[in-house]
């Protein structure tokens, strides 16, 4: 600089083609933000994609072995409807500008166009933002996500296909409709409601729609027999464990691209505060679960250490990004702790929800979506958020129970269910060769 | 803007240190394009290395248990032996220009010259394009899933040691000179034939190497019987599920990364498009085959949807960039509905494959290259690209085959087969503290 | 800009608004190379945290199926205690300028402005760097892997509480003082001793405490009798092959990651020959051992091939840079070798190793840090940090080891460990609707 300004006069008309290239840099504008942002939503839509195979694989290995392929073919088949349901009504129904209106949207289909063109060029994007394609890829997954939730609760007993039409239904209505009202610039987004990635929106939502099924549906036989609980322990804890890894993983993409930016300092710092905080929730969950399970019951817990690493990711989802590591550790462990304080409640109540999934994502999501107010100081928005989202998913996911009751029945036959689902139902055991106890 | 333009006259001087400024920015061009693109290969390479442990544990849950430890063996020792051989003679003779010639090739070997030095500099560096270590480290991937592809199929009856003589000719020679004659530039890409990640290119031609294999090599004893096919089933469901997972999720990586570029708003929109366009086509595949089977057999099978679902990957490999999301449906379903078709028909041919490789991999690899036609309208090049790798792979396969059942053989002896490949062959079982059945 | 030169004098004053371009970008410098390199540390840091995973999957599948169940508890407690462990104690004495004095430590806690505050400015971030938030989030893997390698060796006949009490002073202290002799810009980075990713600074390091822990706790009854090895298989080969190849998926992270910079030509393309030389390390450490247990068994060996491939990574963590794929073939199939070698040699000396950790860790570990020197020339640093830093961590393990051997025991009772730890421990089998042999 300095050897420049003593040379100024001689350089002036030297220095003149750099001019051109300043002119050229005006030309092309910094489309590296679009190009960060994006690539956010293809990692974190990848991520949170996996979580699907972390269900899968959780609940195959917390049923009994009778009903593991049943069990698979509905974590499968559920993501394959989701998929479909979310592309064919409920993106557009959850952020109708995006989806319908921003480009020549054709039919009752997406068309080519509603996703950007091929060969798209910078001038005809958005650059402070990200590709349309990548968006719905990464939020296709929060709804399948929803939909993982409900299978794991109401396993074991319901019926494959009745199971599969309240996905749909789940998936491209009931889901779009509660989020588009935080999520799609709604109500609930004006009236300050916060939940960042979705402990409300997505684990509660889920939990309630399990829940309604789980009280319509009723118990396993002989799970409540002369007011005890019969332990009916999962058949394979390896996938359960495994099951939890992949969740936590995929739970990076779920918080860290929620942040739905990277194109910046502030947003890539604050997308690593998010990681970072993520997984410090979830340790402290299974650590707290670990340690309050040997408490109260002399024997440490694996699945409840499962459960509770689970719970603290779910707790840390509505807000991430706020809380010191100090404060993630306490939010996740609280998370952690509910989670083995109300498993047996919901026995008490005779609910019986096979693999914990109502403690996990419909309390610690409660817990979870409170706790922001910790942040906001807005109570009164948390609350709100909580019970109209609650209310809402909790009474229309019921009516969608009854009417699949009413019409076709959701529960296999009692003799199908005593000899497991797989057998009776689709003629294929999970585990062929090994006898079973 | 406005304000400078007033001043313009005053600052002339003292605006000239910027000039400084732009210049350094000549100097400096943009580098980013050249990371993008790099990280594009190292994301897509590692997810497309996932793929691997897809195949490892599809194969695995699908064979019996008594030759669960032979099915893992070949799955590690494929790919290892893949990795050398496609270093060692692939890369080079697959794109002769970028391997042999670019920077100093010595002897026999790779030398370190013919990745980029450590500390290269912008100034050495193709800006426009990527290092050819992230190039090199993808391409390597899709020629170990040829590979992985032929495993499958030839399952519990094949010796380890020809096994992995074969595909070593397979990552070496085989699969670099089909896939040379369209990715390395060569005479079927001039024909206009199109392939964009490789339903044919790789899916199609491990399909081919299977079959020859598969007919050389017969099928396992017990299978057909009496004119009637007797059901082996898979001994893990939950890990075939599992293995469906991890591919399709390495599949966004094999498909996206196939976009070759990352640095522009259109690369990476198209990277999106086909993130997205890739989901749908599995899901569909998934949800087809499971409608499928539900109505020809009265059951849902689910090894068909987990098929379904690889079928409709497969599928959508050879243009997963030009259709709407709704061509991607159409594409995969058709890929599932193959699948739960021609299973039964191999049996028919009395063509043992395990785990029906043949149809996810060749028929729906055929069917994937043929649908580019519809957005292309050149059929005439499609076809030629199908038949002239189908009739090279198979051929040569066949020739190695020969070969090698001829001088050392390829079968394990009737009584290894029977007390399974794991106790005869390696003396280790799988699952050692189970009961078989 | 030959056009521009004739047209200098002309444009002069026409293009000065873009000299105001020009200042802007002065303003605006590039926050690229920040956003690169974070996002390095967040993509590198999920895959090794996915390594998390690797461990619990390899060792469930390599102990008895009666001590499955504890096998996962511990794996998932550990990694719990060390991400809870770094955050308050060890990232500080690893790094204490970065942890205690960057911005106003609040207590005995990390407070909020130890991580980045939210909304960060690109004013405020050190632009040649990366977030701290991903940074933390990066090195609190590779503390958490030290753990995990231990967990291996002294599975099956450790009490769970001793042992997690032994991973909090491992992750909180012994790790971070040893990794900050060198990491930290300690005495051993200014005697000359390099350690790329850590050979030495994570995984021999866990190998002389899985060492130390398994003398003072002596081996499993009945693992050495009348002078011979009783083998003890492992129950689900399946699962720890899983587990090596999420391992060898999560080493693309730990070693790419250590490049610990993304944002240049140079950067990014070091960190694609390091993916490219830790594939074929651990390709190399697969087939060399495949081929050694054929060679000396008469019988290909899995697990040797699954610790093989293992080793070869340990190998070339020391230095996956400088080599070219060649030389990286040979460091990682030199230790495939030294696996098959002394796994045996552990056994003569009634060191009761469950999962082959020390081999693998320790050893292979020793191997790669010595072989930097072929690059370096600096063989006498190299021993000096391998001597070094295993004498402090053995000596100081084993003090931990002897303390808590003799303040609570570490060992379960001979009763527990012949029932297995899970029904005696637990109270909770791993596979209960399976039969045990």
């Amino acid at each position: 600089m300095k050897l420049l300004k003593t040379l100024a006069p001689a350089v002036a008309l030297i220095a003149l083609p750099s001019l051109g290239l300043a002119q050229d840099a005006e030309a092309a504008p910094d489309v590296n933000p679009y190009i960060f942002t994006t690539l956010l939503f293809l990692i974190g839509g990848f991520l949170v994609f996996w979580m699907a195979a972390g269900f899968a694989m959780l609940e195959a290995g917390l049923v009994r072995s009778k009903n593991v392929t049943m069990q698979l073919t509905k974590n499968i088949g559920l993501f394959g409807i989701a998929a479909i349901m979310y592309w064919l009504i409920g993106f557009n129904l959850m952020y109708p500008g995006d989806g319908w209106m921003i480009s020549g949207y054709v039919g009752p289909f997406f068309s080519i166009t509603s996703l950007e063109p091929v060969g798209l060029a910078a001038a005809d994007a958005s650059l402070d933002y990200a590709s349309v394609g990548s968006d719905f890829f990464f939020q296709l997954m929060f709804c399948a996500t929803t939909a993982s939730i409900v299978s794991g609760t109401l396993a074991e007993r319901i019926k494959l296909w009745p199971f599969l039409i309240f996905v749909a239904v789940l998936t491209g209505v009931i889901y779009p409709i509660e989020a588009s009202w935080q999520w799609g610039g709604g109500w609930l987004s004006e009236a300050g409601f916060s939940d960042f990635a979705g402990s409300t929106l997505v684990h509660a939502a889920g939990g309630w729609a399990a829940l309604a099924g789980a009280l319509i549906l009723g118990p396993r036989i002989g799970k409540f027999k002369d007011g005890r609980t019969v332990p009916m322990p999962g058949s394979n804890l390896a996938l359960a464990t495994l099951g939890t890894f992949i969740l936590w993983l995929g739970w990076f993409g779920f918080n860290g691209g929620s942040q739905l930016a990277m194109g910046t300092v502030g947003d890539v710092t604050d997308v690593s505060r998010i990681f970072a905080n993520t997984n410090m929730a979830a340790a402290a969950g299974a650590v707290a679960a670990l340690i309050l399970s040997q408490a109260l019951y002399k024997k440490p817990d694996l699945t409840m250490t499962l459960n509770g690493a689970l719970a603290g990711l779910v707790s840390i989802t509505a807000e991430p990004l706020a809380p010191s590591l100090f404060g993630a550790l306490l939010t996740g462990a609280v998370g952690g702790l509910i989670v083995v304080v109300t498993v047996p409640m919901l026995d008490k109540l005779k609910i019986d929800d096979v693999v914990g999934a109502i403690p996990v994502h419909l309390f610690a999501g409660i817990w979870g979506t409170l706790a922001v107010a910790f942040y906001t100081g807005n109570w009164g928005a948390q609350v709100l958020g909580i019970v109209s989202i609650g209310i809402f998913t909790f009474v229309v996911s019921a009516i969608v129970w009854f009417i699949l009751k009413a019409t076709m029945g959701i529960r296999v036959s009692e003799e199908a269910e005593i000899n497991g689902l797989d057998m009776s139902e689709l003629g294929m055991e999970a585990y062929p060769d090994f006898t079973k106890g």
